[in-house]
């Protein structure tokens, strides 16, 4: 079959692998009816040392079961499913409480042996765990939506979870990328009533105003913080929810929380040491939370509203292609050009 | 009347000020019947710079009302009152939200202007907001006890309510100080069934057992976080209470909190810049909270079980002096020679 495997910053390659077998009796093999590129997919494109052996890419898929292991019992051939951006078993403790990215058992694709999902096909573990069947055909005009179950969608949302948004916190979302807007649809469902989307690409930004955000603020920096300010009274809002991992967001977000509220990382940090003393985090009492969203704890949650067409968070993919073309799709999200890249192996 | 004033690292001395007079008609005149040496008084106690005008010290205390202004509605001369380390207006949305450290016109002892609780008297302002009767004489046996309400109870207390301690979560608290216990005591109080108190002076972690410690690990470092570990099933606590403050503090925190759990610090961070990164915090989903306690927001919670001797938190303090002494209290306290001083003026 046919998949994605990256050499190194910048050298993306569309290649022949051998097909995903089943190795263990809780596996099964999924073919991959839509992927996609993350944002997070361009920390390596920018940084990857170059590698004679490669590593696969891509961690969102959704698909259709081709072939089940003896012990996979809630799946069958032809189930349309979901798959999280992290397998799992299920049923360790950190899975029953919720946190799957700390299954005892668990992983993520594109590592340890496990394929990538921007590929024609998938091995994938602990499948019973792992997937999520959902009541649709391949030429549901759902996908999109579905697709962002397995990342974006849980993130944003798990952002807003961990930050306790509902009715009567005030929400800032730093970061207009996919993430960023399904912050804004995660805390407009929780009920936030003032959502200010801190972002400065207006096709992107004006997704956000669609999806929930009350004000935009394009300004960076001091000014950024001194706009999200006066749009809050003065004091900030009572949570933010930081969705891009880069320093400057997290200054921005401790510029922007008012005393007392939570700050809610879903970007992957890309910085070890930041400010968490007297000055910064502890005088005025603020929360810091977030991180790899168990995005399986959500999808039960979050797929009804998509069902039902209560919501749209599809809307953020911009561009489709084919797999042979995600050299292009990396290129068209490094150069933002595209928000996000939908894959059609 | 005499106060204490510090004039630079090791220099306290007791001295004759002016008496405090009402200047607002919100303030009152309180005589102070007890007050204490906190750990954090060690602090200047080690690094303030050379000062000729000096610091008073000292911001924990119970009093009796001596004179109050003409808006003071709630007290009366004569009232035995408890203090917290914060003053604060009681009416505003901080108030009313229950963070008066971060009350809109509130502020602290010992600065502003306002006086230093090691001393024979003070000047409260916003006397309705900030102080709270107890039904007791200044000859009842429970005085400590009530002492304890000013600061380090009420600190233990937020340690372990903003991490969500409850009776499924167990706990680690970092410090076997006066806030480290009050902490374990606070824990046990809100259902906690295994406590692991970090701490090495016997005297200190045997009353942390009186007070429902059911492990002590005298260890520190990489042994210590080995240690807890094992006592915990190998993944570290879902809590842990950080109660001293310096950095090796923080960084056994992350040695021992489980995936998914809450770091709540109260010990004031004497360090900036700290690991908050993939690695440490973002990886696991570990939240971190705390800072300085709202202690006043406590005081109705915590005050019953103190008034009917379900707790003695009172036993922290282990010396008694005249102000006179106080001085030597630092002392005293600096070389761990006294866990908690307690001044009589």
């Amino acid at each position: 079959m046919r998949a994605t495997i990256m050499y190194g910053a910048g050298d993306v390659r569309v290649e022949n692998v051998p097909d995903p077998v089943i190795q263990n009796p809780t596996d099964a093999i999924v073919r991959i009816v839509n992927s996609c590129i993350c944002g997070s997919d361009l920390h390596p494109y920018h940084g990857m040392p170059p590698s004679r052996q490669g590593s696969p890419m891509g961690h969102e898929f959704i698909g259709v079961v081709e072939e089940t292991g003896k012990d996979v019992s809630t799946l069958k051939k032809g189930d349309f499913v979901i798959a999280p951006f992290a397998w799992s078993d299920g049923t360790c403790d950190f899975c029953r409480e919720g946190l799957q990215t700390s299954c005892r058992h668990g992983g993520f694709w594109a590592s340890g042996g496990i394929g990538g999902a921007q590929a024609e096909a998938v091995r994938v573990p602990f499948a019973d765990g792992t997937l999520v069947k959902a009541p649709v055909g391949e030429d549901s005009g759902l996908l999109p939506s579905l697709l962002t179950l397995s990342d974006v969608y849980g993130t944003g949302y798990h952002a807003a979870i961990k930050a306790g948004v509902n009715a009567r916190t005030t929400v800032t979302v730093i970061g207009d990328g996919a993430v960023g807007l399904m912050a804004v649809l995660s805390a407009k469902q929780l009920g936030a009533e003032q959502i200010i989307l801190m972002g400065r690409h207006k096709a992107r930004t004006d997704l956000g105003i669609e999806y929930g955000a009350t004000d935009v603020v394009a300004e960076r920096g001091e000014a950024g913080i001194e706009k999200v300010r006066e749009l809050s009274g003065g004091d900030g809002t009572h949570t933010v929810l930081e969705c891009v991992g880069h320093r400057p967001a997290y200054d921005q977000a401790l510029g922007v929380i008012r005393p007392g509220g939570v700050i809610s990382r879903v970007g992957v940090p890309q910085y070890e040491d930041a400010p968490i003393g007297f000055g910064s985090m502890f005088g005025p009492n603020i929360t810091l939370t977030g991180g790899p969203a168990p995005v399986r704890a959500y999808i039960e949650t979050l797929l009804p509203g998509v069902l039902d067409g209560t919501v749209n968070p599809g809307k953020v993919f911009d561009r489709t292609i084919s797999l042979n073309e995600v050299p292009d799709g990396y290129r068209a999200m490094d150069s933002r050009e595209a928000l996000k890249v939908l894959v059609r192996p």
